[in-house]
Parts: structure tokens; sequence; C-alpha cells
């Protein structure tokens, strides 16, 4: 059973939504009429962080982080938080106020703030956020338009190979500090969210990688995309960490997760008045909804992490 | 660690959500203003559910159900609701999707359709589930006052009798079956919420019993509450419940959790014009913040279900 698969026959069970819900499931966050929009995202001990890799206060900021950036993706403005935390048999309170100092901090910094919440226990730690935002102009996943190039904010891949050289499975590179700092604790793109939604025909954030994120891209808009792995902004010091594992950079990059940076489809022209700092990556074209990969490491198969998938 | 402690220290360090928000952590709901009300509620297996007692369905309303109640207790009328789902590893997906037709049968009673959500895999299944509602008069848990009467809705006890009749700790009494689809599928009292929203001065709903949720409203409030165990409208069958476990019926109503009903502190001449049929129960006087039990039962040491306590 895969994330997608799942997804879409729960979302078959809830049937439609009603009138008063205009980007149901599936987007990066549901949008309530007129401007509200709301998403809530698991995270989940040994499925999205490891203890062994991530402090307290990490997993916190992380969680608060994750859902922030699907309203970073819809073009929206927090308005507040709310958290489930279901706190794991090995966790103390103490771990649990230190996980709540990551989580105040991340809330300080996107100005998102916690209004409510649930405790629980459980077997592992488990956070559970939703957040709310308002946008006067979201951006949604299904607007992209044959023609469109294909776009992504700031650099990819750190996240994962950050997680990497925090397990030890590769030799530490020069750049290992902020390829740490970028898997534990990313920053949600809101303020280039804010200003791509009025630019950009279709958004979402990348959580699972473009390998996964460009096929929702691709599935919810009817389009047919190219990326080019050599055009992927690699951040420093993901080169070293994917050769050493014998990978290509573009490729690593491409199937890296919790980068959240943001995927955007927009007119070529527009790309230079956008006012944010965009790499081209791809092209969307008419056509049944499929990804081609081109470039070094395209012919490997790539695919982006899923949540439902079996751990190595 | 108690969960009243946890969350004492949890909502310490998040500190003050700012101007925006009108009832912060500690009621049932967030307000966010105008008139938004926002809640959380988790769904742990083998903490709030059971799968040897309740189907897969069962645990979808459930979950919903709870959620939903928050909404009930602020008066609120529900807009939506998104859901975090974590797969327990021994779950496949037809048990997942049977969880979401019981999600979907309650959000269709309870006119509150799910507009998003996130799926997980982790050790036992988790449902976390955000409700988003609409409450032009919404009530909190701060407004009781000395003097007023302390009354519910419904019956009590049914939930938890229905548990122990599940699990086979009791013979099976003659309202069997009531119990346990009082158990396994609550009713938000949203209709009664609502009417009773514009009425009483503090309102709650009933998700860990008596014992815990009144202690919750005298903090809140600043008052001292007389509860009359004698008084407590105990739902048919739980008598011979708890007579079989050699416990007083109003004292085991009074710790019997996930009853959903509403608990209300008004004046005493506003129960017979809140059009909505109440039992008083007790009464709330000045004083330091504190719950006496009286009646059979009452020098038993009372405490409602704690989320975070060791369970059997």
């Amino acid at each position: 059973m895969g994330e997608f698969d799942l997804i879409a026959r729960l979302a078959a069970v809830l049937g439609d939504p009603g009138p008063g819900v205009s980007v149901p499931i599936g987007d990066d966050a549901a949008l309530l009429a007129p401007d509200l929009v709301v998403s809530t995202d698991l995270l989940v001990e040994d499925v999205h962080v490891r203890r062994a890799t991530s402090a307290p206060a990490d997993i916190g900021w992380k969680a608060l982080a994750a859902a922030v950036s699907d309203l970073a993706a819809m073009g929206a403005e927090p308005v507040g938080a709310v958290i489930g935390l279901a706190l794991g048999e090995d966790w103390t309170a103490d771990e649990a106020v230190a996980v709540y100092e990551g989580v105040a901090a991340c809330a300080a910094a996107c100005s998102c703030p916690v209004v409510g919440g649930d405790v629980s226990r459980a077997p592992v730690l488990m956070l559970a956020v939703t957040v709310l935002g308002r946008a006067s102009e979201p951006a949604t996943r299904t607007g992209a338009r044959p023609g469109d190039v294909l776009a992504v904010t700031g650099t990819l891949g750190g996240s994962e190979a950050g997680r990497l050289v925090l397990e030890g499975a590769v030799p530490p590179p020069p750049d290992e500090g902020a390829l740490a700092e970028r898997h534990r604790r990313p920053r949600p793109r809101l303020a280039e969210g804010r200003a791509l939604a009025g630019v950009v025909h279709a958004m979402l954030d990348l959580s699972d990688g473009i390998a996964s994120d460009a096929r929702r891209l691709a599935e919810a808009s009817g389009v047919s995309i190219d990326v080019d792995l050599a055009a992927l902004p690699v951040q420093p010091g993901v080169a070293a960490v994917a050769r050493a594992l014998g990978r290509e950079p573009g490729a690593f990059a491409a199937t890296g997760g919790e980068d959240y940076e943001l995927l955007v489809a927009l007119e070529g022209g527009a790309v230079a008045q956008a006012g944010v700092p965009l790499t081209v990556i791809g092209r969307v074209a008419a056509g049944p909804p499929d990804v081609r990969f081109h470039g070094p490491g395209a012919d490997a198969g790539l695919a982006g992490f899923d949540h439902l998938a079996p751990r190595s």
C-alpha cells in the first residue's frame, strides 16, 4: 500500500466536503471561505525524526515548521496552530517541555502562535500539528499550464544529506553543520510564498522530494512535467554526501525529503519579476499526468519519501 | 507526571499567544477573532480505544465525535475538520478505509465535513482530529459565578459502563446494547451547546468524567464547586454495572470518561428557561478552586481519567 493510493481511497470515502470548501483534500491546505486555510501534519518518531539525531527542541521546531510550510505553499499568513502531543513511553515531562521549547521558538520565528492542544500517552512520540492561515490570493496545486516553467526557491537535498551525516552513514563533509541544521530546523518559506502567490499558476512545498512532489503537481494540474536533474540547485555539501553513496547529486536532491522549499509553475517571463530568487528546473507540457526526469541519475527510477513504506 | 501538570508546563513554555487569540490554551477550544473556534483531539489505540471492543468504523466515529464535542462545548457550529491518521503497524489499508467510513458517518451526522489530512505509519493507530467552528456567542470555562447551579445534559456513566461490558469485566446488564453504543458512537451535544451558549455562565464537555472536568471548571473560573453524587443522572444499566464492581452508581458515573455531555454553570432561575433538558447536580460557591463531592461514594477519593497515567 502506498501513501498516494491510501489517501485517494480515504478521500473517496469522505466524499465531497460541500460548498463551503473551495480547495478540498489533496492540496497543501484546505481553503474555507472566504480566505481561511487550514492544514494538518503528523510527525512520528522513527518515521519522520529519530532521537539519536535530533534533540527534543529540534523535533518540536520541525513539527511546527513542516505544518507552517503548507501555509507558505498556499501563500498564506499564519494565524495560529494547535498541537496534539502523544508522548512516547520513554519520554519524560522535561523532554516534553523541551519539545515545546522548540515549538515555541519556531512559533516565534514564523509568527504562528500555538493556541491550543491535547496530550496523551503513546508507544512513541507523535506530534499532530494543525495550522490556520489567511490567504487573500491562495495558490493551489491545480493551476500549472502547458508552456509554464517549473522553478524552485532556495537549495535542495540539504535535509536528507544532513540526516545521513547525523546518522553517521557518510563521512562528515566540510558543510556538516549547515546540513545538520537544515535537517533539524527547516525554515518555512513564508515570505517567498506570499510574494509568489500572486505570480505563479501553481505552488506546493517540497516535503517528500521533487520525485514525489512534482508528481503531485502533475496529477493535480493534469499536466506532463519534465525535470532536468542537472539544473537542481543542490545545497553546498550535498554533492559530497551523494557521491560518498555512489549517487548523482541531482538525483539525490530530487529524492530527499524535508527541504521545505517551494515548487512553482509560472510563465517563463515571470521568473525575473517574481521578486523571489528562483531556479528554473523544468517545463510543463500538455499530456497525461506524468513526470520525466532528465540528466545524470535520471535512469535510476526516482521515488520520493513514502510515509507508509516499510523502513529499512 | 499528571496530565494537568504537564499541560500547565507546556502552556507556560508557549507563553501568551498574542492579541488575536481571546480564549487561549485551557478551554475546550481556542477562539480566533472574531468568531472562529478551533480545537484538537488525539485518539490513541490502547489509550482511548481498543480494537477488541470497537470496530474500525466505531473508532473513526469516536475520534471525530470527541473533537466535535469541544465545539459543542463552545456553543459553536462546525465548519470543518482535518485529520492526521497514523496507521498502526498491524492495520491494513482496508481497515484504514473502514476507520474513515466511521469518520464520514460522524461528519455527516454532525455537519462537519473533513477537508484535509495527513497519513503516516506508527506503532499503533493514532487519529489527530482538529475541528473548526463558528460561535457568535462562545461559551468558555471561565465564567462560573458563586451562586450558580451546576447542571448537566443527558445521562452519565454510560460510556464507561459500555466499555466494561464490552471488555467482559462485568456480567451483561439488560441495557447492554445501549451502553455499548454509548461507548462506541458518542453523540456530541451540538444543538444543546448552541442553545445553552447564550444562557450559561460557563460550559465544558465531559470527556474525562465530572471528577476531572468539574475541577477544570473550578480552576478556570476560580470558584469552589459542590457536587451531589446522588443527583447525577445515571444512564439506565449503569447502576447494575457499578454494583457488580462494588461501586456506588453516582461515584462510578462521576469518574467514567467519554460521556460527552455538557457541564454548565448558570443561574438557578435559568435552568427551566434554557430550552434544553438539564439536571442540576451541584452548586458554585466563592472560595479557592476546589471540588467537593457529597453523597454515596464521595469518600472514595474520586479521580477522572488521566491520559498520561499508566494503564492497568
